[in-house]
Order: structure tokens, then sequence, then C-alpha cells
């Protein structure tokens, strides 16, 4: 029995918010204190570190279980699966529901719960559940259905990651353009098909690193509210991720006994161009390697990080024919990275 | 191999909030109009058909996930478990950290990593996560650490439930007696020893009842605020409850092929007494048998429905011998089972 990724979906939100959008916010320091350039040269300084150019924000009316349905529904089409077979619905999010007028979070039913109805799937026994594990959410998500199928709870899962950021931003924070929504889907099942996941990895780093991405106030002490904001310690973060994603990698590829040079892509968290750059490089370094060209698909510049969708995202669009110059052929290797709150690590080596 | 619960740990909060404390309430309709009876008269009421004559809240100073890491503190202590050992913590919880001054839930980090942080755990290997399934949602995380260590990915595995509901209930809302603080953690290894876990089975039904409990705006209509709270359709959920939960004990007590006569106890979530009852009484009948006296071990009356956190508190009191006439001993076969927001179920038969 092999446990494969038998059908994927996305969900681009519609609303474009490009770069310029961004010039006339008034951004700040964490202490308050005015950031001493035009926004125009933060912004593009900014450009400049994380290679995003625009980013999608969900319409109004939206939330992140409607983004979640709509990437299901693909997913479930391209697997040609019947819905009602579905053994798991299994949603990795951050934040639940966040209605645009609203500062709460909604996660009451859970956006499982909601996707199984907005789906329209009665069977009872499909049990639908949530999933928080921070950016990497959509990957771990993907290791517990393989865990189900191996330990015969389950056979065919849903595995989906949504997220509405543009909710939960604070316009005074450089950070917030990084922020983005939407929503990716894969079908995973057993199957006698050649391939699937090879080996994974997973790691919680808490003790010192815990609330490096954390919930605080806005930048501007002007503004006095009871809300408040996804934050980070962007430093932190990427000295963290720098030292301990690559060797993640490594490890996980260690297990599953396949040779580096047989890796034919590497799908990385879509957190920040320059930073996965540098990981993916220093896990060709440690082992002893020139990172290959076009190793690394990115949709960031286009689509910002939509946290837990950008891993799916990308593995859809490059299997749709989506993203120029990237394809992904039966019997290629792969491997699936992510790092995030918590801060969580994972990794798979998965056979195409 | 078998998959047992090898330690167990509760924390109940020290805010005693008895009925006479909500004789001061204007408890309204769902439509905003008054109820017409004197107060006294209605928690009197309330106290007759649920059975809940107080309920814990978590001092102001106190959110979800320290409930978790004290309740997880005596869990580890009573399993004598090296905490470094662990391999991964779960934690089901349904709203986050909401604190005392806010509308928020914070989420990110998760519970998990948060508790993983008070635990001072070093050990990255141990991965930390949520899991949002409702009620139930204590009762799925160990079926899904039952899932991991015989995937063989984990060993050993701390599941608590932990939830902090005076934070989101409508002042205005009958049904906001009901609601209470707490947590529950257990740890589960695998072990050479006799017993543990034979069957379970989980379902979520969300076809028509995936909004059965909800997130909506108080009963006061004259007061205009962007907050909404826990809110649920009571009667659905008791025909829903009293139709669907006792078919799917009997089908996990038919997966173990357990005699119905070798049950020693249920230990049921503990919603509203009345509705307990029924369902229990509902599952003997499906095997023409009344209810045994005693089966059902009930801790309502003084903890009110702390969600996630009754069934392992209420399990860690029989343990410990804090429950009156009360008493689990080696080899006895008992029964969890649950009924909450998704709308989901689960039960899981345990041999001690």
């Amino acid at each position: 029995m092999n446990i494969k990724i038998t059908g994927t979906g996305s969900y681009i939100p519609a609303n474009v918010e490009k770069n310029e959008d961004f010039h006339n916010h008034e951004f700040l320091n964490s202490d308050g204190t005015i950031i001493k350039a035009p926004t125009e040269v933060i912004v593009k300084k900014f450009k400049a570190i994380t290679g995003i150019g625009e980013r999608r924000y969900a319409k109004n009316h939206l939330n992140t279980s409607d983004l979640a349905s709509f990437a299901a529904e693909k997913a479930i089409e391209n697997a040609k699966l019947n819905r009602e077979d579905l053994d798991y619905i299994i949603v990795a999010h951050n934040y639940g529901d966040v209605r645009h007028d609203s500062v709460q979070s909604d996660t009451v039913p859970s956006m499982a719960s909601r996707v199984k109805h907005l789906l329209r799937i009665k069977n009872p026994n499909c049990v639908a559940y949530d999933l928080l594990f921070g950016c990497p959410g959509w990957v771990q998500g993907v290791i517990q259905a393989n865990a189900f199928i191996k330990a015969g709870i389950a056979k065919k899962c849903l595995v989906i990651g949504a997220e509405t950021l543009s909710r939960i931003i604070d316009p005074h924070d450089r950070d917030s353009m990084i922020y983005s929504d939407g929503a990716g889907a894969v079908i995973i099942e057993d199957t006698e098909d050649e391939g699937g996941i090879i080996s994974h990895k997973s790691a919680t780093y808490a003790f010192d690193e815990a609330h490096f991405i954390y919930f605080g106030e806005t930048y501007n002490p002007k503004i006095k509210e009871d809300r408040r904001y996804i934050k980070m310690y962007g430093r932190k973060i990427y000295e963290f991720a720098l030292k301990n994603v690559p060797l993640a990698m490594k490890s996980c590829l260690e297990d599953s006994q396949v040779d580096i040079k047989d890796v034919k892509k590497i799908l990385i968290h879509q957190a920040n161009e320059k930073m996965d750059e540098a990981i993916v490089k220093r896990f060709y370094e440690l082992h002893d390697m020139a990172m290959p060209e076009g190793i690394m698909p990115m949709s960031i510049a286009k689509l910002g990080n939509s946290s837990v969708a950008t891993i799916p995202t990308l593995y859809d669009f490059i299997l749709k024919g989506e993203l120029e110059n990237q394809n992904i052929q039966k019997g290629d290797i792969i491997m699936f990275a992510s790092v995030g709150a918590g801060m969580n690590i994972n990794a798979i080596v998965y056979k195409h």
C-alpha cells in the first residue's frame, strides 16, 4: 500500500492588493516611533527582501471556511472522488473565520465542519476536525492523514490549508505587506499506484521560540482599541529558520534513503523569498552541493504569504501547468518543507 | 502492544460561581423579549434540567493554556514520566486563549506550543498541535494519539482538554449558566501492560447540524457591540444527541466485542444531566437492558460543563478517589462518550 495525493485544488481570492496600495500607509517601528524613510522606499526595500509584489485578499463576504470549501471542491473534482467516500476532512488554519467587519475569530463550529456543510457531505463517518500548527499546518495535516491511513482508520482524506490573514493585520506594521489570503486542498488516498509519502519529519521549538510569532497591539500608540494583530520578530525567525529548517529537511531526506541528487523540486512555505532561498541553499550546503537552478518554485511574488495555503496552492499551480517553467512528472521526487508559528517545522519526501 | 492511559491530571479553577450569583441577571429570549418568570424561578428550573448547582471560572490572570499546563503537570507527575520523552502534545479546545478583558480569541501560537513552553520541554521532536472538534475534542485527541502510536510515529503522548467558556458567555442568555472553565490531561503510552483502548468511533454530522452550536450576538437588543458569544439551539441538540449518541456508542461497543454486561462505567461528556441520563438510558434500551445504577458518574453539579475538559477531569477525579461512591479497578471496562459542536460524536471502549 502506498499513500498518495490523488487530487489538488486551490482558491486564489479575487482582490489584488499591490505594493503601491501601501504607499499611503503610515508605517511605524514596534516602539511606535516613525520610520525615517519615505513610504515608497520602505515598500521598495520590502519587495527586495520578500520578493512580494502583490498579494490577494478575500472579498468582504467570504471567510476562511468559504475559501477552504472552494479549494476542496476543485481537489475532489480533480481526484474524481465521490465526496461521500471521504473518511476525514482536516482543515489547517490559525485564526478561524474572521469576518471583515469583526475583530473576533469564530472557530465554533470548526472550519472542517463548515467545509463539510458547504460541500453538502452527508456521510457522518466522514470525521471533520481542525488542526492548528502555525504555517506548517497543511503539511502536518498530510502527515496526520498518512498516520490515520497507516493505522487503518482512514482510506481517503481531504486536507486543506486556508487562511485570511488580511483580516488580522496592523496597517502600521511593515510586516502587514507580507500577509495574504488563500486556500489549497489535496485528496490523499491509499493506493496500489507506485510512489507517495516516503518519509516525514516534524518538530516544535517552544522553549525559547514559542512567542516569535504572536498576537500583539498596533504599533500606533495613538490608537486605543481592544484589538490585537498578527506580529512577529522577523530577525529572530530568520535566524531560527536558517539554523533549523535545513537540518530538519536533511533528517527527513536521510529517513527516505533518497539521494539528494534525485530531488527534483522543493516546495517550501512561501514565507519570504530571501529567507526561503537561504534555507534551501543551506540545505544543499549541508550536502556539499550548490543549489540547483529551478529547484525551488516560487509563487510569492504574486500571491504573498497565505500561511497554511502556500504549499498546497503552489503544488496545485505546478501540476496544473500554471507556473512558468515549472513542472512535476510522474516518478519525480519532491520535498515539502515548512516553518512557522509555534515555532513549528516539518518536511515530507514524496514521490509523485 | 497495548495503548493505555498511564497518568491523569486535572485543574479546577478557583472561582466558584453559584446559581444564586445569576439571580441579578436579566435573562432574555433569543428574540430579545423578556422571559416572563422571576429570575429565581428560571435558575431553579435550570438546575432541575441540567443538574448544575455551581460552576468554576478561571481567575482573571489565567487563560486556557495556563489551565492546560496545570493539568498537564499533574498528569506527567502521575505517569512518572520524563517530560522530555513525550512525542506529542495534543491540546483540544475551541476558543483558544481569551483574556478576561478581551473579546478576541488568541490562537497563535497554538495552545499546545504555549503548554510545551510552560512545561519547559526542550526536545524539539515533541510535536505540539491543537485540535478543534467541539466538546468531543479531548476524546478525539485520544483517538489521534492512538493512531499515531499504531502508525509508529509516537510512543508517548500528552492529550489535554482545556477551555475557559466563562470568557465567551452572554449574560442575557440562560444557557450561560451551563458553561464552566477547566482542564484535564492524560498521558497515553504503548505498553506491555494488559488492557487499553479496545475500539473507538467518531462521527461528524454537518449536513443540517453544523450550526446547532454557533457564535452569535447577545440576546439583549439594547447592547450594540462588535462581539459574539457561544450560542446553541438546545432543543435541536437534545433531539440530535438522543438519537445519534446511543447508536454511536452501540457501534463502538460492537467493534470492541465486549459484552454490555461487562461495561463498568460510562464517562459521558458532562453537558446537561437530564440529557446525559437520557442518552445512557437509550443506549441500554438498545440492548434491552435497564440502565444499571451508578454506571454514569457525574461531576456536573459542582463543575458545570467545561466542554473538552469534562471527561478527563471526571476520569481523574474517579481514579484519585475524589468522586463519592465511584471507583474504577484494574481490568474494568469503561466507555468514554461525547457529543458537541460540529456536531461531533465519539466514543471509546477502554480496559483500565
